[in-house]
């Protein structure tokens, strides 16, 4: 069979979706020219056909049946962009054992469930893309997986929630605090009504086990990443990171080593100099260390419509190209090894630790006697006097066992001249 | 045919090509895995077979014969890493015409010759990849190619030279004079003893015309590519653009516009705050902007050993996937149209003036009236008495068209109070 055109169903149409639909009209001329055979939109799946959206879409195309698609023979390439995982999943196998290829920005989807989606997509020789599940428009899976496929990874270190990296932003800029930065970012649209999975840190999560297991060629499974969010970074905090020359950032990490792979979500002091230092409000960026090529680093946009679906049609292109070429699936699953996880307690950083003590002698000494009993030994110390009866101290270590660390903490938290551990944040990029 | 493996066969022995050898045997299972069959070195052309070459390589695979690659029947993929354009681009169109693949980190021979070489590509069906040509290992080809497709690509903005880059970080920070900082960088590799090319702007304008061919669908000849070099900076320069919150960057501009694709390489001064103001040391990094993916940056080092065979290897890699699914070539040139270059007079830009005038009453105003009288307008002024005799002015212009600039510029050289115009540098990233 030979063909004449390559057809397209979208699954959704929210956001990433319109801007899907959007990028195939508008460049229609220049992806056929690239393609080599026009690509068109055969049928969208909506939950309500008669609703405005606020745009022209042509007509025939809107559907509620999820049959249209997926059972369409005139539609080689499914582009799944509902979020989430229900419906989104079951779609999408039905999609990937029908022979279609599969285009998905869906990060949740990828991370939970990537193992049955890479078998499916593996039994029936197609392609499953998920550029946009990771950074938006910043190309980062492909890269991974072909310009950087002749070097070992040995780490991976990224910027890649947009809420907080704006929220941290503001916080830094402005000298606000957490929850006035929250309401702000609520009101401009860049936080959720509900913005938990990326304050939490479970957003960034999705992500990295998505680039963990590209860079480590093993399945990294998301209730091993160790997830810590950005509530409790405090204006505070972000003031004494900047006196000793840091800023704040939600940063994600895997790493390899002997004992396993290190994975963490968590908010680090980066030296100013660091190039992910300056990446600033909803962008993100993407640090990678190969044995060959160094450091490299990718940098943009990384969510919204017209971003995330540059990515999605990209992949759109590929799948194809490679469907013209009759090579679907030529790049595929990369997961040809069972690594395992690091424990949290075995990994090593250097912390920043802000206490309140009692404002007498001796308390800091004291102090460092507990961290050096565990091995954990100091960088550099400031040291406030407040209001006479109580001090801050922040304190930064050297490299330390996250184990003897929290050793020192559980003593040290029980002493008399303690008020309060205040934060413990770790610092990364030196 | 089944293949049992890929034979490479690799056309030189230096830099790139020893980096090259050693991350095909270092990497060997892991490249194996990724490709499907193992990729073997199967020869080796050198001038020199007896030379010392202080480390090992395998018995039997050194030649000082091309035909032994370019006639034999077990190389599959022909890695030209000789460099310059005689003989590399002999070689080259000699394996395409017996329908081997090729990969090239030679920017000069694809920038120059690329119309032939791709040519040949697409007669016979070969793959034609060239990732290392520009940026070392830091992958832009295929993105750009690959992941940004979707794009209608507006501008292209980079730090593609890294010896100018190291020299310009050095001169800013250190305070150091150009003839200083080029002999430091000489002693320390990063400089060749002839630098012409690197500090002419020379080198950079051949990744440019790499670079903006593909981004613009259209081949640009490298004598159309306005080129000014970092010989004329001072260290005044790089301190008075300091005091006006700017960094001085040797930048490669591709920029689409209704009257042609601008393409020009030249020093300009740079916001502190612009991604790529903090591109320092021998690093490269572009930026790439397009209608939907928005501002996307890619960072790394651009040249050096291993970080260029890490492109290589992975081009390598692919063309190796290609050829076990028989389909070289499925992504090959992309230069579908013929569009002209914008002639330099119609550029826009602002522009940094520093001159040395009369110390006396009514010079600026007698400048400042020529550059209105040719529509120029003036950003900042900075004006610094030297010694009572002379005076140095610094202005910064708003955008305003070159060939407006280059009018009034002619005229104020002649003024009888402006004793030189010391340097004119562009503004960008405003």
């Amino acid at each position: 069979m030979s063909r004449c055109k390559i057809g397209v169903g979208l699954l959704g149409m929210g956001t990433v979706g319109r801007g899907v639909y959007r990028i195939l009209m508008e460049n229609q001329a220049l992806i056929e020219q690239k393609v080599g055979l026009p690509v068109k939109v055969k049928k969208i799946l909506v939950r309500d056909v008669t609703k405005d959206r606020g745009f022209k879409v042509e007509e025939g195309l809107l559907t509620d049946n999820a049959g249209d698609i997926l059972d369409s023979p005139d539609i080689d390439v499914v582009v799944e962009v509902l979020g989430g995982i229900r419906p989104a999943l079951d779609y999408s196998l039905q999609a990937l054992k029908r022979g279609k290829s599969l285009v998905t920005a869906n990060k949740d989807m990828i991370a939970e469930h990537g193992r049955e989606l890479f078998e499916a997509a593996a039994a029936n020789g197609c392609d499953l893309l998920f550029e946009g599940s990771v950074g938006g428009g910043i190309p980062i899976i492909r890269p991974l997986k072909e310009c950087l496929a002749a070097n070992r990874i040995h780490k991976i270190m990224g910027i890649i929630n947009g809420t907080t990296n704006y929220m941290l932003t503001m916080m830094s800029r402005e000298g606000l605090d957490f929850q006035s930065v929250l309401r702000e970012a609520q009101a401009l649209g860049y936080a959720e009504a509900d913005p938990g999975a990326d304050i939490g840190g479970y957003d960034a999560a999705r992500k990295l086990v998505i680039l963990a297991s590209i860079a480590f060629n093993t399945r990294i499974a998301l209730d091993k990443v160790y997830v810590e969010g950005i509530t409790r970074i405090t204006a505070e905090d972000i003031r004494y990171a900047a006196e000793l020359n840091y800023v704040v950032k939600l940063l994600a990490i895997a790493k390899e080593s002997e004992e396993g792979i290190e994975v963490r979500v968590h908010p680090a002091l980066l030296p100013k100099n660091h190039p992910l230092a300056s990446v600033n409000d909803v962008y993100n960026a993407i640090f990678v260390s190969g044995d060959a090529v160094g450091d490299v680093m990718f940098f943009g946009r990384g969510a919204g419509e017209m971003p995330t679906a540059s990515a999605v049609v990209a992949d759109v292109m590929n799948a194809a190209r490679n469907l013209i070429k009759k090579v679907p699936g030529i790049i595929s699953c990369t997961c040809f090894e069972e690594k395992p996880v690091k424990p949290m307690g075995l990994t090593s950083t250097k912390y920043y630790i802000r206490l309140k003590v009692a404002d007498k002698p001796g308390v800091l000494a004291g102090i460092a006697f507990v961290l050096g009993s565990n091995e954990v030994s100091l960088a550099s110390v400031i040291q406030k006097h407040t209001d006479g009866k109580f001090a801050e101290i922040v304190l930064v270590t050297h490299e330390v066992l996250e184990r003897n660390l929290q050793d020192a903490l559980r003593i040290i938290k029980e002493l008399s001249t303690v008020n309060e551990i205040s934060n413990v944040i770790r610092v990364e990029g030196e």
